[in-house]
């Protein structure tokens, strides 16, 4: 099978790789028919997040079973599934506490990082890691299963009010899955994205009551036009962090989302006198039936979010389409694409 | 009466004030007999923390009620009372998300900060800030209702296991006092201190199954031999902040207390990718009640934590067991003392 | 002025009584325009549920504020309000462990039980339990923060996934509102009620996605066609309660919020071997604010849900709206009203 | 193997079994070296719960690895571990919604009840459900992990204060193990046993400030002296339910863990117009790291609760030491052991 692979920052390829084989009785093989092209997909691609050489890349991705292990009772060839790619034990510490995104094996079982991943055509997994598919839901909008399931994770870290005011930063598909599962909090805010072109897109697709705006400072007006302060800013960029924490209400919270190198800094003064919180969230934890439940249910556009789909051996296209030049070598934070799906042969 | 009165930094006096007088009907005057020495005053009067000119310090107290306005039904001259000093309106923005402490009105309404505080002989608040005390808690072991209620609100924001490893940086009150909070939920840890000699003081009071040492190093070798990294570490000295986010493990917590100006960084791709928190905490929430009760039931042994008890009138005395020295205008962070009180005439 | 008093079971009158005075500083006086006519009224009328005698009824108000005590500082005559009527002292036992809505002084304090409500033209009540209203909602729309808060103070006390299946009982104004309280937190369910006229007046108001049912039959066989269970029961009419223990999942949750008397049993073995929680709850706790938000962001459809509007003075026809007949002293539960309003002359 | 076989109600013998297998590569099996009789033991043998017939009883339970399937890799011969016996999938819909202690597969999986336990010499399970014992913890103190287990589940159903005024009944292990973990969450209570030997027993093993009383009405009085209103009920008895609704503050809980047939009741209204909350929980979920972290730790003090062991060809002398003569055919509820011990051969 023809597979895109990493091998080291800027070089990546299509190569041909054996089709992997069930090797334990709880495995299920699964023919992969959509996978989503993912920010950390461009980190890994751009050497700004680092992956082991010659995995394949891809982690957001539905398919459709093709065989099992022997132990495996409930799912059988046929059944389309949407896989959860974040693998953990549950023996070591981490998953005995409560912390299995951050399983103590992860540095060599993270689907497209730190293990093959699901950009080529089959791929190897355990059956407790694959949700069937309701018929009416497309492999292509399956795929927003994974991020999504980051989203609720991220947002169970925070005590949330309805009535905090909000905004998020980037209006690419982690800030828009962002508004959509915080408005399905009851939650309203404001999108920012300095990109005009991704902007115009995501005006189309906010959820109910929320806004988008060109600039952070231009939200603040909005949201909070005497005290330019709001209780929650989500970034999700990576490059903006802790600049905002003067516009954060006291006892406000900055979840931090975006994988990006840099250096945020603050007075731990003002953290402490404010009752400031950052967080922090990575991967999915406990919350990927959630998330499979809100796409089934249509709670989430996922077909709106989706605006730009590629076969496989279109991966140059797919990435460029979100501003990821791989024959450059450059990464452009701005786009016009939102969300992009690349779909195996 | 003698007030201890705040004029600019290092420039504390006692000076003749007259006693306050109650104008709304829902007020309670309540002649002070023990006053804590908070780490917050020490910056006061050092220069490192805000406060508001010529108003009386003091905020960690208990007293006995002497008058009663008009409508104040549940408290008669002669009760022996704790004081909650974190006004709030309940009628702002702050108040009314649950933010009670950073009402708006904070400005002008801190005991002790921006209003006038309990270093002297009468205090006024409403009957809404006073808890009886139990005949058999004494007036000194009253004051550590207030530190305790902040740590117990600080504590609120984690979600807590007993197996978190957790550290706490500073032996002071507040270091002590968190110890034995998150002991009371099942919680082991180690408690570090550079000063040797209140180190000492600190081992012969830690609570059961928790350490000290004289270093995080040592602290962090005998909690996690391999990793090196726990779950939870509590900065109460301002002084360390993000230098020991690595020793933090995924998922894990910085909890910051300490009110001290400095410049915290950090990579965000960290905090991001090991899932890490950076809580600030401040004031009491909700919480008084509760650690009205654990003083009432001796669940913290408030008696040993009270390392030394002055006169008001030796408050330069008192200032300098915690290495505040008001003539040299020197602030030591090392001290031989815990828990500091100043007794009212 | 005139006011609707109680005195006793299916005796009810429009009296003349003085406009009440402020008596101490934190008071205001208001202006009642709306106030919502509540189960709780049809069951104090009907002898169902217990009143202090001579009291004025009506607790789900808003109007305009008139005077204020000395003390209030943070609203004037002519500011526009929705009044919280679920006063607490704040300093009892309840209060002080976070039970505001059992203050140990309700028995004497319940605004329209046990103390003068609003259905009359003037209400006296204390600056922090006043919530200015925005311009753009009416005092009709105001009177639906109350029964929300209740709603949403019931909802906190359940670990809310949005998969939970759920059946609500009864399409009155609380059916109604939990149906959308539930909705804006990612809920899908039905609403199931016996009166056909009302059902089809809800179904054109129910939130997206929810279904409307004749019986609680046809919604288990909609909602769990295979199990017949489901992982919530709100029961809002308390005449269902533990009779629908086996249609609940294991770990679901039976929601009491109707006041009715009846015996409700069970098998204390299924409850635990099934792990069931049965929870009851009234009145509204720290929820006020988020009700009045979300009022104001027309999160509920308050102008729906208000389908009969009456002046005071036509009480009877108000009351007969919603099944209580007062002169034929009959109480019917099926109505073609959902909320009903009495507007202050 | 011999192993102790419940056939039908009163019927259960000594039988040889032959040694498991291992069937799947993730299974280990385990030489068995202690296993707890727990309370649901009794209800099997005396009829009062449901089991298959033919199954090997037993299920709190502690040994030592003898076998790997292939693809275990944390685990090896000579490993000495403590056992969940809470078998889940993790693939249906119970499992999918955070309750796996509901597992769709329960009534074919539930070790001792639906499936082989453990009151024999070897047992088969999966890696996962393993946890290593320290070296300190020997088996028998190891087979409290799983009751304790239980009991922090239950806790963690409630929204728990240290004030909350607390009475547990029975003095079993459960009722035991109860106010030892509510201890360690700050909680005072005390702890109802109407055997006076029993008692006698638990006086000398309470948790620091807790108090025991021979009945209900004695800790009533006790704890709540004016009201006779306590905050939190536990009935590990599972005879007195409802009957105690009365005696609960309003907001309190009756948290119901007995297996026990019977008919509880109680009027929804006094359930709705006192907020109080009725709470069955049942079997370990997520909650069995921090049961093993405790028992490792010594604040469970494993030792003082275990007051009997046999070897299983007692068991008949087990059984009886808790008031279950297979002889005689009788349960009696009083009894003069706390925990019972049976260890494999």
């Amino acid at each position: 099978m023809l597979a895109l692979i990493y091998k080291s920052a800027w070089d990546v390829a299509l190569e041909e790789r054996p089709v992997p084989e069930i090797t334990r009785d709880n495995q299920v093989l699964v023919r992969i028919h959509a996978t989503g092209v993912c920010g950390t997909d461009l980190g890994i691609v751009s050497g700004r997040y680092h992956a082991s050489s010659s995995i394949i890349l891809g982690h957001e991705s539905a398919g459709v079973v093709v065989k099992t292990g022997s132990a495996v009772d409930t799912l059988m060839p046929g059944d389309r599934v949407v896989i959860d790619p974040t693998y953990y034990c549950g023996q070591c510490e981490m998953c005995r506490t409560g912390r299995q995104n951050h399983c103590l094996h992860k540095a060599v079982t993270e689907t497209g990082v730190s293990a093959d991943g699901t950009f080529t055509d089959y791929y190897i997994t355990e059956d407790r890691f694959l949700y069937k598919l309701a018929d009416h839901v497309s492999y292509e909008e399956a795929t927003l299963t994974e991020p999504l399931s980051c989203i609720l994770t991220g947002i169970n870290q925070i005590k949330l009010l309805p009535n905090f005011r909000t905004i998020v930063l980037g209006a690419g598909p982690i800030g828009m899955l962002y508004s959509y599962a915080l408005a399905s909090k009851g939650v309203t805010g404001s999108i920012v994205d300095i990109s005009k072109d991704r902007l115009n897109m995501a005006s189309s697709i906010t959820p109910e009551r929320w806004q988008t705006h060109e600039s952070f400072e231009s939200a603040i007006e909005s949201m909070a036009p005497g005290s330019h302060q709001v209780d929650l800013i989500v970034d999700t960029t990576g490059a903006v962090g802790t600049q905002v924490l003067s516009n954060l209400a006291h006892g406000g919270y900055l979840m931090l989302v975006g994988l990006r190198d840099g250096i945020n800094s603050f007075n731990p003064k003002e953290i402490v006198d404010r009752s400031l919180k950052i967080i922090g969230s990575i991967d999915s934890l406990g919350t990927f039936s959630t998330a499979h439940y809100m796409i089934e249910k249509n709670i989430i556009p996922a077909k709106k979010i989706i605006t730009h789909t590629y076969p496989l051996d279109q991966y140059i296209e797919a990435f460029s389409a979100l501003g990821c030049d791989l024959n450059e070598k450059t990464l452009n934070p701005s786009s016009n694409a939102i969300k992009v799906i690349l779909q195996s042969s």
